[in-house]
C-alpha cells in the first residue's frame, strides 16, 4: 500500500515521474540500452538535458542572460563553491542566518573571505524570518535560504537590493511564483521538489561570473560548466533525467501558478487545523509560516510520540522532526497530494478529540 | 532490440541489477515507497550504504585501517579533493601522466601544492604506460591512474613504495585482482564498473588523513564523511543503491577472480583477433595493452568510417574513439557479455575478408 509521504528530502515524486523513470532504467526510448548505458555526449542524453535547461528558463521566465547548469552534489557543495566563483578573500560577502542551512552556508563562505552576517533570527531559536537589516553597498552578494527545511520558516517578501542577490531555494524551489530575475543565482538540491538526490540546479546570471582573482578549481568553476553545456565531467545522468520528468510534470500540471495554488490550499488546511486545536503548537511566526514545511509541537512529549506512532499506524511517513528541534513536521512538497494532509489533519482532529 | 554496448561509460551494466533498479524506483522492498522518496537516514537507506561499504572491503580484502565512502561527483572532483586533503601549498605531490584523465589530475593538483610529474608517456602519445622512474622520499604521495580509458593502456604491475600510492581506478575497478592495501588512497567514478554516474567510491587508509595545515571545506573533508558514515548531506541515493545492487553482482558470480578472467578471455579473443587482421592496427605497447578497453584503428580512414557503420547497423553501440585520439574503441568492461566480443570479433573478420 502506498503511504502518505511527508518526508522532508528525499520527498515524494509524482507517480507519473517514478513509472517513467523506471521504465527508462530497462530502456530508454526504445532504443535497446538503459538510460544508465547511454553515454552522456550522445543525442539521446543531450536532448534530456537540454530539455530541462529550458524547462527551467520557462518555468522561471529567464532570458539567455542567466545560463542553467545541472551539477554533482546538493546545496552543500554550493556552500563552498559560490563564494569560491564569487568572492575574493578581501572582499565581503553578506549572509542571513535565518536557520540551521542558512548557517551552514556561513561557516563554509568563511574560508574564502569576509562574512557579514547582516540579520539573524537565532535570537529566537529561527522561529521567524529576520528580514530587518541594512546591506552593505560594497557586499559581493546577499546570500539567502528562501525556505527552511528544518524549522519551518518561508520568505514571502524578496528584498529588493543592487547587490546580487543569491538564494538556496532547495526546499521550495517551483512550489511559487517568484520574480526569478531579481537573483543573479538560484541553488537547489534536487531531492525535494525537483526529482532525486544526486544533482544540484544552479541557475546563474553570466555577467556576475570572472569578477575575482582566485584560480578555481576546473570541476568548481561555473564558466567551465556554462562552457561545456553542464557535460564538463559525466554528469549525473539519471538525476537529470528524473529532474527532467519533473518539470515536464510540473508544466504539464499547469505550471508555477498551480502548483502555488495547491501549495496554499493544502499550508491552509494544515495550519488551520493546528491553530483550531489547542493540542497542537506551532510556534512559528504566522508572517513567516512555510508552507513546504509545517512545524509544530504536542507540548506533552508523551503524547506526541504517541500521535508520532499513531501516524506510522496509519501509513504515514516522515513526520517526525527534525533531529535538533524535535517536534512534529509535515512537508508538503508539490507532488503531496491534498488527499494526504486531508488525512493527517482528520487524525489529528481525531487524536485531539481522544486526548484533550 | 538489445544492444551490444561497448561505451566507456556510462556503460553496460548487468541485466539484474537493472531489473531490481527499476522495481526499486516503484516500490522500494515492498514499502509502499519509492527508493527514490526514502529519507537516507532510514534504516531502509542506511541498510544499503552499509552492505556497499562492506562488499567493497569484502571485495578488496581490506581491513579497518580503510574507511570506504560513497562520495557525490565524479573522479573529476578528486582530482581537486585529494590535493585538497593530502597537499600542504609547499609540499611536493609525485605524478605520472599516462594518459589525458592523469593530465588532468595534474592541473587541478597543481592549484594547491608543487607538482613533480616523474614520468610521463607524453613522448609517445601515450600509447604505453611509462613505469620508469625514482619516487622522491618527500613526496606526500604518488598519484597514478590505473588504467586509461582514452587511450587503452593499463598498468599490469604497480609499483611498490613507501610513498601513498593514490590510484584513480575508475575505468578498471573491481575488474581483477589486486593487492589493494598496496594503496593508501583509491578512488573510481562509479559509472563503469560498478553502476550509474553520480558517485564516486573513495577507499582511503584513515592514518593518512590530518597531516595538512590548510583548512579545508567541510563539504570536501574526508575526515567530515568519515565521521558521518558517508551521510554528512543527503548522498546520491539512487546511484548508491546502483552500485551496491552492482557489486552484489559481482559478489554472486565469483567475485574478482571471476571478473578477472573474464577480462582477460574477453581481452585475449578481441586483441588476437586485431593481431591476426593486417586491416586492424593497435598502436598499443603489447605489455601496456588495457583489458578494459581497446584502442585500434583502420589506417584508411573511409574503411574505419565504414566499419563504424557497420558496427551501428548490427546493434553495436560505442565503438567510436574519444574524440581526441579517433579511430576505433571497444570497452570490454565486467558487465559486457563474451557473446557481445564474439560477436564484435565475427564482424571485424568478415569486414577485413571482403575489404583486404
Amino acid at each position: 500500500m502506498r503511504q502518505h509521504n511527508f518526508n522532508s528530502g528525499p520527498s515524494v515524486l509524482p507517480q507519473q515521474v517514478l513509472q517513467e523513470a523506471a521504465k527508462a532504467i530497462i530502456d530508454f526510448n526504445g532504443i535497446g540500452l538503459s538510460l544508465l548505458e547511454v553515454g552522456h555526449r550522445t543525442p539521446h542524453f543531450v536532448a534530456v538535458i537540454e530539455e530541462a535547461k529550458q524547462l527551467v528558463k520557462e518555468l522561471m521566465q529567464l532570458n539567455d542572460e542567466y545560463e542553467v547548469l545541472f551539477l554533482h552534489g546538493g546545496a552543500t557543495t554550493q556552500f563552498m563553491q559560490i563564494p569560491m566563483n564569487l568572492l575574493d578573500t578581501n572582499a565581503t560577502a553578506a549572509y542571513i542566518d535565518n536557520g540551521i542551512w542558512g548557517n551552514k552556508a556561513v561557516k563554509e563562505a568563511s574560508l574564502f573571505g569576509n562574512i557579514n552576517v547582516i540579520a539573524s533570527s537565532a535570537d529566537k531559536k529561527h522561529t521567524y524570518i529576520n528580514q530587518n537589516f541594512d546591506i552593505p553597498a560594497n557586499a559581493a552578494y546577499l546570500h539567502i535560504t528562501s525556505n527552511n527545511t528544518v524549522e519551518g520558516t518561508q520568505w514571502h517578501q524578496f528584498p529588493t537590493t543592487d547587490v546580487p542577490l543569491i538564494a538556496d531555494m532547495s526546499s521550495d524551489i517551483f512550489s511559487r511564483q517568484i520574480d526569478f530575475k531579481k537573483f543573479s543565482l538560484i541553488y537547489a538540491g534536487a531531492q525535494k521538489n525537483m526529482g532525486a538526490a544526486g544533482v544540484n540546479l544552479v541557475v546563474v546570471k553570466k555577467s556576475i561570473l570572472g569578477k575575482i582573482e582566485r584560480k578555481i578549481p576546473a570541476i568548481m568553476d561555473y564558466r567551465n560548466h556554462i562552457e561545456a553545456g553542464s557535460l564538463l565531467n559525466t554528469p549525473p545522468v539519471f538525476a537529470i533525467y528524473v529532474a527532467m520528468l519533473t518539470l515536464r510534470w510540473i508544466k504539464q500540471e499547469g505550471g508555477l501558478e498551480i502548483m502555488e495554488l495547491n501549495a496554499i490550499a493544502k499550508a491552509t488546511l494544515l495550519y488551520d487545523t493546528i491553530d483550531s486545536l489547542p493540542l497542537f503548537n506551532c510556534r512559528i511566526d504566522k508572517a513567516s509560516r512555510s508552507n513546504m514545511n509545517a512545524v509544530f509541537f504536542i507540548d506533552n512529549e508523551d503524547l506526541q510520540n504517541k500521535f508520532l506512532e499513531e501516524c506510522k499506524a496509519n501509513g504515514m511517513v516522515g513526520v517526525k522532526g527534525y533531529r535538533t528541534v524535535g517536534g512534529i513536521r509535515v512537508s508538503m512538497y508539490n507532488a503531496l497530494a491534498m488527499e494526504s494532509v486531508i488525512a493527517i489533519t482528520d487524525l489529528m482532529k481525531n487524536f485531539a478529540a481522544k486526548h484533550s
